[in-house]
């Protein structure tokens, strides 16, 4: 009798608008596969002509461009392989709870994406004196349960971070077209930014000389630190340093013996430089293996810690990334009223018997 | 552009054995679909012979038989649609955690099964004096955590239940045959009880004069009320009265308006009753809305309640059901150290801005 491999699968947390994560227990490759690839979304997804296609990229332009996809394919391409991580990732873990898509630790998934660089396009479409952002508008849009009127979704980049050569449109994931449901046929990727910065299905690219005041900027993607009021505002930008276990499971029971514990770590500021491990709550750590072998920025690394258990009994497992800019995933999560940027030290419990 | 519908998936807790629950908020069909099938393993699947398949009765029994496929298709059948619920579905909700796998609140399907009676089996074979037990073993074997040994997963039953007219030996699920990581090609069906009493991959059947002393039977599945020993242990058995709110999500943020709360609700003792609902965390209750078209035991019923919000801010949401033996959802759930048999008043909070 043979029977089918067991696989995982993404995990629904809703599904209009569509938001699955990706089963990161489960992932062993370095590039994860479009079928588990996270999916975040805002709005049902949008319908529009791809086989007319033109983007536009207009405001405070030299020359307004309006660009078919012909034209940015002869563009001199750029690939990186970056993660993308949703600034709402672990916000299940937040204590006290915060409202919202409910995210595990699988708001994350990394691969190679290939484009133009943004800078090139807007070389081409020369940019005005006074332009201060650019805004990047995609094809979804819907009604936010906070507002009566119709938003898009939109966000801007300062012109420093849309210059910086590694700011890409991209159109193929991991060598293919990107697929429909992550941004085809064109998506911002914004290397070391939380991912709703990486706008999916762009329509339309805008230079303008304001702060840009879109809902998913000034509303949303928002750190609150007060649960009332909105004092002490400041915008989600870079991912935090961070990591995550991916085994043992959470609550796992093992018995006696060697166990290999083994995780992911990443950063958006720098590289990650090290991992620690703690398997007793917290009161002595020491240094996992981290695998830096091709590790280049914008990627997580994988880790692994042998771990001997010779008592039975219950045990805390943590562990604790710092990167080259000397972060470190602190003890207690910053808190903050929509939950974003969660990057406390992780942990796990497991029994052995 | 087009692009393909937005379907959800079984949300995977471990791989090896395979143990995948059911996306339950996302199901609105009465009959779960088999690739919707929660599936709880504690070995890796079987392998044996299904081409050569025999099944033998044996132990306390007047003449020992060995039935082969065509010979058990030949009884006369049984269809019964029934609730499976694992005794761990919702073990996540319990406060102290309870190590093992953390289900959610989807270890729990249901459709229809055809078979043969087990008594009818018992029937052909006779039961001698002095019986007490049936014995059902599967084909799934391995180590367990706490034993050296290789087991395999085995129950037993008392006599009375398994001579029932519904506890059957299933061949088909949904009418066709059952898929393979279900059980195929015979799995016990016990209706009422929760599912480690639904053995998969039936491979003996076995008459004992005594109390069955199997790992599955006498070191789990048992409700332990004590955290650090076993006073006062006794075994899982019938399903406890439950409820699951399917919609809301937890922690969603709704507007103000008509919203249609809706979800399931079951029992293992006889039927279900009523469904109350409260919006206010339990201060006021109204019943929902519950159809009882065709309703039967051994099924769930589905219900709704119409809430109006007209007030914003933050709101629990309590399923509370009641059954025909005038069991009620409790507001404490029955701890114990392995995590069985939760059934507290279902609860989730949402927010309306």
């Amino acid at each position: 009798m043979s029977y089918p491999i067991s696989k995982p699968y993404l995990i629904t947390h809703s599904l209009l608008p569509e938001n699955q994560e990706t089963p990161i227990q489960f992932i062993t490759s370095d590039l994860i596969n479009k079928q588990f690839f996270y999916k975040r979304n805002h709005f049902p997804y949008p319908t529009f002509s791809h086989l007319n296609f033109w983007l536009p990229v207009n405001g405070l332009v030299k020359r307004p461009i309006l660009l078919s996809m012909q034209e940015i394919l002869q563009f001199p391409s750029k690939t990186v392989k970056a993660v993308l991580e949703c600034s709402g990732n672990k916000r299940n873990l937040f204590k006290p709870k915060v409202y919202g898509v409910q995210w595990g630790k699988g708001a994350i998934s990394q691969g190679y994406w290939k484009g133009v660089p943004l800078r090139s396009l807007l070389e081409r479409s020369g940019i005005k004196e006074g332009a201060k952002e650019i805004v990047i508008e995609g094809y979804d849009f819907g009604k936010r349960t906070d507002q009566d009127k119709v938003s898009g979704y939109a966000r801007s980049l300062p012109i420093e971070k849309a210059l910086h050569p590694d700011t890409i449109i991209a159109y193929e994931y991991n060598h293919q077209p990107i697929p429909f449901k992550h941004g085809y046929p064109l998506r911002l990727i914004v290397p070391q930014w939380y991912a709703m910065a990486s706008v999916k299905w762009i329509k339309q690219i805008t230079i303008i000389d304001d702060n840009f005041s879109g809902a998913f900027q000034s509303i949303d993607y928002v750190y609150y630190p007060n649960k009332v009021n909105n004092q002490g505002a400041f915008p989600v930008t870079t991912i935090h340093v961070n990591s995550t276990i991916q085994k043992p499971l959470d609550m796992e029971i093992l018995n006696t013996g060697m166990h290999k514990i083994r995780g992911i770590a990443w950063t958006g500021d720098g590289k990650i430089t090290s991992v620690e491990i703690s398997t007793d709550n917290g009161r002595s750590w020491s240094n996992a293996k981290v695998n830096f072998t091709d590790y280049k920025s914008y990627e997580w690394v994988t880790w692994s810690y042998d771990w001997e258990i010779t008592k039975k009994g219950e045990y805390t497992i943590m562990s604790k990334a710092t990167d080259s800019s000397n972060h470190v995933q602190p003890q207690i999560p910053f808190w903050n009223r929509k939950g974003y940027g969660y990057n406390a030290i992780d942990q796990i419990k497991v029994k052995v018997e």
